[in-house]
């Protein structure tokens, strides 16, 4: 169950960092669907590292192998089996960090639950895994696309640099265009410069993802424990690093009255709209048919090249330097992961809702 | 599944807030519990309106009764079957609004999504179905104390006036013995205020609620799909008017450095610990032994009653003016509410971890 | 989990025989349906006990009190809470079996499993449970019926005496016009003998359900561990003393060849059937347009008049006589609970079917 | 959701008969257990087709590939991914097969539901896929040995002959160390010769799986819906071929009395005992520290040598001969099977029970 998504159209994934390989069974995937690899592989190489200076230097190629549910490229309606074989992992890098818990990692908290783990690289707690959701989610985008949904993921803000222009056209080129992944380019710039400050003090920064997604039907959430926001925020809060969600108005709704708050309803061109969307497009856990609109907050990789206070597993306080290949900002790169569980999430809202009304079935 | 939470604690409920009676299921629980039923009606208590002159004027005694499950007040291990009669519904206050959809109300969406509505009090979309949470809240809560594990939620902020002081020393009575439930007396005092001022203009305002969780264990939290604060965020998520969550340093950690926000690991009479706690008692999705700690932001109630633009379910653009028994801020009566979700993911992740290692079993 | 059966459609239940209630939440009925409440009641007298001189004269209305879900006799598509109260309960009667384990009863497990457990009536282990199925089933039923499916269950045999003749036309007129369920006037007067000869020696019988469902369209079940016969096959072992299930030519098939056994396919009427139905209308686990045919075994009820041997809590071996209302042969009265199994498993296979292709979303 | 069995031990699958390859994630394998992998791959070995000259020529290795969760041959708590390569596939055999639907075999169904299938070797729908399902089974009865819990299954009869003797000493030797899987020497001769008789014919036949489950603790099943024969039945009814289920005295108790069938309590050796066992060690859905038993039907494989009459995908009726490499009898290769999915079935009520008292958490 931990590490499985979804109901009805459902991905269930494996591996470490340094194993044989990573990958995952999608279950649920409705057959006759002409498969679009290229898409998948766009995703997969939007969240590839080693693309840029910005970023790690591991080199993978993250070639998805399908093994089955797929003939002639069109889905079977079976599980579709992929596997993303790890080729460049140095796993020797990481014996000195065997019985040592780097701060803010997961090596404390795996070593103390299970009485084991896999040190090489973070094991099952590396990003790495965030490919398996890559390949899902680029599956997922594809069936939305065909139903008119489209999601636009950008970075927001890095180091406390704000996008502060309100962006109204989505165009997934501009977003992607760039290596920050912000399609504001005086910002993007500034983002791209606090980045290569913190690069070269060793040093790693935080930032924030936001997302719009366009053409959701109403309807779309199962009240009251799998509401819409429920199902976005489970998948997003699993994100590594995410420390925080926020749809619509969010935080700021706390200090607002209820009638600087409310969204009017409005008629608008024959169908009922609203004046503003402080709800994010969700109300009542269900969405309005207004943009969806959320925020993730994302903590600096804790990965650093500076000193640090740690402890090793035998109770010892020690001082810990980390070389290796890391991101001074993972952001960017987060923006195709934080797209991918949209997706996938949005999706099985989609296919649950088939069955809301008699006169569906 | 939609009206479902948990996987071995689970909690299933039902209920309009104009039917018969809300109530749910409790499957799961632990045979050999001898319950606190003053511990319930206590939580259930906290949760109720009508108590203060702050609040609502609906008056419901929020008697549960329960159906089964438990033998000499000792739980049987068989489901927990339970009511709780609608007793003061004025079913005929919400005639008016059989056509209209209330702004930011869930009317629009329920109607959309099933095709008819209850819209008496807002049917299955009402608050009143949290006290059904509460229940089963009260009854994990009882079962974490059992094993040191205490939950404190309290009101952070209202319309912006914030808790400025950290809070140290947690007591619950300190936070129930006031109306607005903020530990502090001083900002207790200016929130009292702000409510007030709005309640004269026929107004709602917002707050924060923020949770420390004291004596969790490591372990608990189920990667990669089902992460401790993945859970904790669909619970919380889903209650009525709350729009983010954030963990720890939550949104501001978007603009920290990895050297600013990592947690050192410290050797504190002989165990691990942390020297701060930007991760707010998790990492890797498992919690690390140390408090857990988040915060949650709540809208203003969208009923106000001040005049409103919105439409009919004729696409027709009104006016409307919501007359009725209703709180000017929600947030101090979803204190209980958010102890209890967090109650109910916690025992669940707790048992879940009862069969990590071999050991164990 | 233990206390839920389905995933789209799906009933969460709750009660002891000797409770205040029985009752259970349905969850994910579709939104519109006109309930037949009438239907819903005839269900529930046809596996009421105390109807005839063959059966246990504990007298229960078993009349359900829908708690929410409908709103003027319509589903809201939220979920449905029901209760039936106890009426008839003489705990009392059940004293003197507080310290005894009664052979072949459930008294013995559950008190090992949950260290305690309500000995009136059986408690969970009731066979009164059935009441909250038998609600849901008729639910299901009539939704099925919507779509031209039909399930037909009767008696087939008891203590050895079967129906010879292949029954044909189905109507379920004749099967519930007697008091033993069984569509064949001859069979069913040498049933009546059977039981009655039981009833006088204080002793019980055994007897099997045939179960045909009738338009059940091809594509339903869901390969691989979910398969159609696999669902089916879940609920129905679940019953109170069912001891097997086959499908088609069922254990016969196991002395068979594969050209005995396969069935031919062949076009009737310009669409495609086949020639005999030893598959009972599933092949590979999926729905193929025939008939759905498979046979139920149920052992004797365990409770007789007779004295037994058996131990009590303290493991001394006793000798047991139990007086009581009890069935002498509980095979007629499960016919309405085979149904409603199967209509609830059904309609969920139904709607699971309804997201399989991409050209059905 | 369909290609997963188990809650807390969870096995998803994937893989078409002649894709690239099959596997599969086991999820909540408890982590610190040193696997056995000669064990995984006896269990293999014992599945596989083309070891004798009863059986298909298919050659298959089915050697086992592990990409995650082992770590220095240790479990990590983390999914296990494993990929079966398939390598003797000669997926041109299939090519006259694509327009046509073989009788009782899956083809009808799977294009039916579906609108597409893969038609090499049955795609999904072959039994290559319970290769999967012994990779699970094997770590499965690793960890039930552990416990003392040991699964015996063997074939009772074919095409008619049964074992007549009643087994009472089970040795897992006895039963692998002869062709036919059958622990009788005089019984397994003559079905060697049906068998070898009905291959001379072009021909296939069914029979039937017993199983004897030593060392069961009482308290192993999930009332009310997920008793133990309930997820017994419903993972073996799943098995290719599979026809019928029967715990206990089976069918035969529907012809019994009480006083016949119940299983007396005893003391023996100081602990409750019973004097016979119709139950099959199953009470009230719960174990009762008996020895589990069940028995189950298979049909003859559908793929015979003999003309058969069908229709292809226009509706045409046709006559088919269908050559290849298959199984005359497919009993003896479905005994590992049977073990396999009991284990895991087992496994996971013994994990599920770990949280049953207030005691044991």
């Amino acid at each position: 169950m931990s590490s499985s998504i979804g109901t009805l159209f459902k991905l269930s994934t494996f591996g470490e960092s340094h194993g044989l390989a990573i990958g995952g069974v999608i279950d649920g995937c409705p057959s006759g669907l002409k498969l679009d690899f290229k898409l998948i592989q766009d995703f997969l190489n939007k969240r590839r590292p080693g693309l840029g200076s910005l970023n790690s230097q591991r080199q993978e190629f993250d070639k998805v192998e399908f093994m089955s549910g797929i003939f002639n490229d069109i889905t079977l309606g079976t599980p579709i089996g992929f596997i993303i074989k790890n080729i460049d992992s140095k796993s020797k890098d990481y014996d000195n960090l065997k019985n040592i818990f780097r701060p803010s990692h997961a090596d404390f908290t795996y070593e103390k639950k299970y009485g084991i783990r896999d040190y090489r690289g973070g094991g099952r707690s590396s990003a790495r895994e965030t490919a398996n959701w890559v390949v899902a989610g680029a599956i997922a985008s594809q069936i939305l696309k065909i139903k008119g949904i489209n999601i636009f993921s950008y970075v927001s803000s890095v180091g406390g640099v704000d996008i502060k222009k309100k962006i109204n056209k989505f165009d997934s080129e501009l977003i992607y265009n760039n290596d920050v992944r912000c399609p504001c380019p005086k910002t993007a710039q500034k983002i791209r410069e606090i980045i290569a400050i913190c690069k070269s003090k060793g040093d790693t920064v935080g930032g924030c993802i936001s997302t719009v997604v366009k053409g959701v039907p109403f309807g779309l959430g199962e009240p009251v424990f799998n509401k819409f926001q429920s199902g976005i925020s489970k998948a997003i809060m699993g994100i590594n690093a995410c420390k925080g969600i926020a749809f619509g108005s969010g935080f700021s709704s706390s200090s607002k009255t209820g009638s600087e708050e409310n969204d009017a309803f409005i008629v608008k061109s024959g169908s009922v709209s609203t004046s503003s969307n402080n709800s994010g497009g969700v109300q009542g856990g269900i969405s309005n048919g207004q943009d969806i609109c959320f925020h993730a907050s994302f903590k600096p990789v804790s990965t650093i090249m500076k000193k640090q206070k740690t402890v090793d597993d035998k109770n010892n306080e020690i001082t810990v330097s980390v070389f290796g290949r890391h991101d001074s900002c993972v952001v960017p790169r987060a923006v195709p992961i934080v797209e991918s569980l949209t997706a996938i999430t949005i999706l099985d809202y989609y296919l649950l809702n088939k069955t809301t009304k008699i006169s569906d079935i």
